[in-house]
C-alpha cells in the first residue's frame, strides 16, 4: 500500500524505516529536507510539500512535534485531497484538545482521524517493539492495523474517541517522569548516606522494578478497594517520616517525599491510618471530586 | 539451631512460621501473648519475657514496629545474656540512627548487630520470597545466612555498616509510595477524561510496569550520564505541560505533576533542555549539593 | 465626558457608580441586562449592544471576566467605531498574552489600549480606594487619569507596555493567595496545638501583618543582597524543621512548610547556610535561570 | 534585681544590653567567653559557669540556639540551685516538646519555667521593640513582667501552658518564610516579564504589604466563615492558572503557585468554587481532620 508519511524526527524516521523494511511504499515529507534524503536512499519517494504525500482515499501517517505543528501541516487543502475514505494515523504526543478538534475537522472531509500515540523511544521503534494506543473509527482501525504491526509489538484499542488515546499517552509520560524524580531523589539520599548509586539501581532492577510489585499496586488502586491490609497506611507514614528525617540529617531536599508526607498525614488525620497504604489513593480521588473513591 | 524470636506482628509471624517449617527450633516472645500461642501449636516454645528467648552466644531475630520498640526490648540485660559470639538479626524497618546506636551498644557486649530489613509484605514472607538487605560483621553474616534463606529469595550484602541497609529499605518504601501517588494521580486523570481505571492499570502492567523500562532509567540516572538523548528534556516538559492543562480542564489536582513541571522548568531555564529527560536527576543531585551530578 | 462602560459584574458596577457619582455621563452595557437597569436609575444610559456605548474618538472602560470575554466583546467593528484618538481602559485581570494581542489589534484602528487592572475588592472600589496598575501610551494615560481618579486612591504608572501591568496584577493575586495558604496552615497547626485561631489572627495583625515587617523583606529580596545577616538561613531551616515535627506530631499536613523545608535544605546543601534567610530567594532566582541572583 | 543571663548570641547580647541599660544587675555566661567580656565593660558580672549566674529563688534568662543547647545547660544541679521561687525565662525558639519536658523538670525543683520566645531580629531587640509570646505560671509572669518590658514593646499572654508560646513563635517564622518564598517567586516572575524588582517591592509595600489587607484575611480565615463572597474562589483559580501559564511561557519555576493551583483545583472539584477564595482554608482545615472547618 502507498502510504504518505509526514514528520521525520528521530521517532518518525525510525517508524518510516520499519514500514519500508516491511515492504510498504512511502512518500515522505519533512520540514527540513535533509532527513528525507536518507530515507530516499532506502527507497522512499520524497515529496516537496505535505500534500504531495497524499493518495486520495489513502493512508497518511504523521509524527509531529506538538499541537502547533500538527495544526499547521494538516490544513483544509490537504484534508480535501485525502478525502472520503482516507485515514490519518496521528502518532504524535499531542493534547486531547487538539485531537478532538482534529477529529471534527477531518470528519468534515470524510477522513477518519485515528489517534495512535506510541509508547517507547526511537530505539524501541527501530526494533519494531513500540506499544500503540489506538482510538477512533472501528473501520479505519481495522483497515490500518497491518500497517501498525510493522513497527509495534502491542496495539491497545481504546475505543472510538481519539482524545482518550492521547490522555493515556500523557498519563504514561507522567508515570515515567514521576519515576525519574522518585529514583533521582532516592539515589541522592542513598549516595549521601554511604550507598553506591549503581548498586542501588541494580537492586531496584532485581526487586521493585522487576515487574509485578508496582503493577499489582496499580491494579489494586484502580479497583478502589484498599484491601487486604498488607501494610498499614500509618506504618507507611512512619517510614516516610524516617525518610524525611534521614534526608534532613543528610541535607538532601526531597520534595516528592515531602508531598508523600503531607498526603499520608492528611489520610491519617482523616482516620484512614488502618487502611492498606495504597489507600493514599483515596485521598487523591477525593481531591479530584471522585466521590466514592472507587471506580464509578 | 535454637533461635530466639521477638516480635510476632504480621511480618514476624510469617517469618517465624517459615523458620519452624525449615526445621529450626524457635523460642518466641511477643508483647501480646495471643499471637505466640498460635506458633506454639506449630512447635515453638513460648517465652514469658524477651530474655528467656536467648541462648548465650546464640542467634536472636527481632521484628519490631519502630525505633522505640527496638530500644525498649533490646536492653543491657538481654545483651549481656546473649553475650560474646551472639548475633542479633534485626529485620525491622527502623532509622539508620538507631541502627548506628544499636551497633555500638551491641559491640560493648560482644554481640554482632546485623541490620537485615526485609522487602516484601507478609504474603511474600509466607511464600519464603522476601528480599533481605543485609549489613554488618562478615563473620556474623556468614554464620546466619542459612537461617535467612529459610524465608528469603534474595539476600543483598551491603557491607559492614548496618545503617546502610536501613537507608536502602527506606529508599525502597519511598520509591513504592511515590508510585502509589503517581499511579493514583494518573488514574484520577484518566477516569475524569473517559478512561476506565482497571483498563489503564492493565495497560500499565503490560508496558511501563512490566519490568525493564523504569529499571533502565534507574541505571542511567545512577551513572549520572544522561546520554544517549533518546527523549529531550524540553519535550518532556512539553508533555508534562499537556498533562497539567488536561488536569486543569478536568479539575484534577495533580501535585506530583506540578512538582515535575517545576523541576523540568528549572532544568530548561538552566539550559538543560537538550539533555535526555532523565537529566532532571541533575537538578535533584545539584539541589542536594552533589556537585558533579555524577557518581562520586 | 461621555464614557462607554462594558461589564457590570460586582467590580464593574462599583466602578461605574463611582464614575456617575463623580459626574461622568455613562453609557453602559452588560451581557445580562438586569444589572444595567440598576445603574439606569442612577442616571446611566443603557446600551443594547457594546458598540452603542461608543463615542468615536472617545473613552471606553471594560471590566470583564476573562480573556475569552474580552476577545468576544472587543471586536473589529467596535474598534472601528471607537477609532482614531479613542482610548480603551481595560480594567480586567487578564493574561499578558491577550494584553499584547489587544494592544496590537487596537493600534490597527488608531485606538490606544491601556492595561489598567485594579487591586482591591468591590467594597474597596465602592469607597474609591482601588490601586490601579497602568500601562500603555503616555498621551492616552495623561488624557484619562482624571477618570481613573474617580475610583482609585493610587495609580502606579508601569510604562508603555500594557502586558506588564497585567503581570503585576497576577503577581499580587499570587502573593495574596500564598498568604491565604500560609495563614490557613498556620492556623490549623495552632488550633491542633491548643491555640485559639482568632487569637492567633489578632496577634498576626498586631505584629507580622502590621505593615513593614514583610514589606522590608520584599525590598531586601528585590535588591538581591541578602545582608546584613540578621537571621541565618541555617537557623531558619532549624525552625521550619521544628514546624514540621510539630505538624507531624499533631497530624497537620502543611505542604507549604514542606516546600520551605526543601528550599532551605537545598540552600544549606549548597553552602548558603550562613546567609540571611532571605537568601532563600537566591535559590528561587537561580532556578529561574536568573544567573547572578541580583537584579539584572 | 540581680538577674542571671545565659547565652550571648546576637539576640541574647542585644537583650542583655537593654537590661543593663534599664538598670538591672546582670551575671552573664556564654559558652565562648569573648562575648561576655564586651558586656563586662558595660557593667555585667561574668560567670565562669552557668550555675554561677544563679541567685537562689531568683530570675534566670536564657537565650540559646536550640533544644540541645537548652537541655545541656539547664541541668539538675543548676535547677537545684535556682530552687523554690526561682523563675526561668526561656526566650529561645525551641520545640514545644522540649518546653513541655522543661516545664515538668523545673516543677520538680520548685522553679517556674516561662516560655517567652521573642519575635523580632537583633536590631529590633536593641531598640527594645521585640514582641514576646509569654506562657507559664501566672505568679511568675506577674513577677517578671517589668523585666521583659526593658526589651519589648508588646507582651502577649498565652496562658499557663508554656509549649503554646513556642508553637506560636514557630507559626510566625513559618508565615515569614512563606512570604520570603512567595515574594521571591513573584519577583522572579516579574523580572522575567519585564518588570523592575525594586519597583515591584515598592508597590507591594504601598499596597498588599501596607498593613490591613492580609491581616483582614487572617481574621476571616480564623473565623472559618468565608463570607461575604468578595472574590470567588473559582476566579482565584483562574488567576493562579494565568500566573502559571505566564510562568510556563517565561520558564520560571513557581512551586508555591503550583501548590495553590492544586489546592484551588481540589476546592473547585469539591464544589467550593462559589465560596470566597479565602475558602481555600476549608481545604487546609479539612486535610488536618478539623471537621467543621470552623473554630472548634
Amino acid at each position: 500500500m502507498k502510504i504518505g508519511f509526514i514528520g521525520l524526527g528521530n521517532m518518525g524516521e525510525a517508524i518510516a524505516k520499519r514500514l519500508i523494511d516491511a515492504g510498504h511504499e512511502l512518500r515522505v515529507w519533512n520540514r527540513t529536507p535533509d532527513r528525507a534524503r536518507q530515507l530516499a536512499q532506502q527507497g522512499a519517494q520524497v515529496a516537496s510539500d505535505p500534500k504531495q504525500t497524499i493518495e486520495p482515499g489513502g493512508v497518511l501517517i504523521s509524527s509531529l512535534a506538538n499541537d502547533q505543528a500538527l495544526e499547521q501541516v494538516i490544513d483544509h487543502e490537504l484534508l480535501q485531497q485525502l478525502g472520503k475514505g482516507g485515514v490519518h494515523i496521528s502518532t504524535s504526543t499531542v493534547s486531547p484538545t487538539i485531537a478532538k478538534k482534529m477529529t471534527e475537522l477531518h470528519a468534515q472531509f470524510g477522513v477518519a482521524y485515528l489517534a495512535a500515540p506510541v509508547l517507547g523511544r526511537p530505539d524501541i521503534a527501530a526494533a519494531g517493539k513500540l506499544s500503540i494506543f489506538l482510538a477512533g473509527s472501528p473501520q479505519a482501525k481495522e483497515k490500518i492495523t497491518p500497517i501498525l504491526q510493522a513497527f509495534s509489538q502491542r496495539i491497545f484499542d481504546l475505543g472510538n474517541d481519539p482524545p482518550t488515546a492521547n490522555v493515556l499517552k500523557l498519563i504514561c509520560n507522567f508515570l515515567l517522569a514521576s519515576n525519574l524524580e522518585a529514583i533521582a531523589e532516592a539515589l541522592a539520599l542513598g549516595q549521601k548516606n554511604g550507598l553506591d548509586r549503581n548498586n542501588i539501581a541494580e537492586i531496584f532492577s532485581q526487586t521493585l522494578l522487576s515487574g509485578s510489585p508496582i503493577a499489582n499496586y496499580a491494579k489494586q488502586i484502580a479497583k478502589g478497594k484498599f484491601e487486604p491490609v498488607l501494610f498499614k497506611l500509618a506504618l507507611g507514614l512512619k517510614d516516610i517520616n524516617l525518610v524525611l528525617s534521614t534526608a534532613t540529617a543528610s541535607k538532601t531536599p526531597m520534595p516528592l517525599a515531602s508531598l508523600l508526607h503531607d498526603r499520608l498525614t492528611a489520610a491519617v488525620a482523616k482516620d484512614r491510618g488502618n487502611m492498606d497504604w495504597s489507600g493514599l489513593a483515596a485521598e487523591v480521588f477525593e481531591a479530584a471530586g471522585l466521590h466514592d473513591g472507587a471506580q464509578s
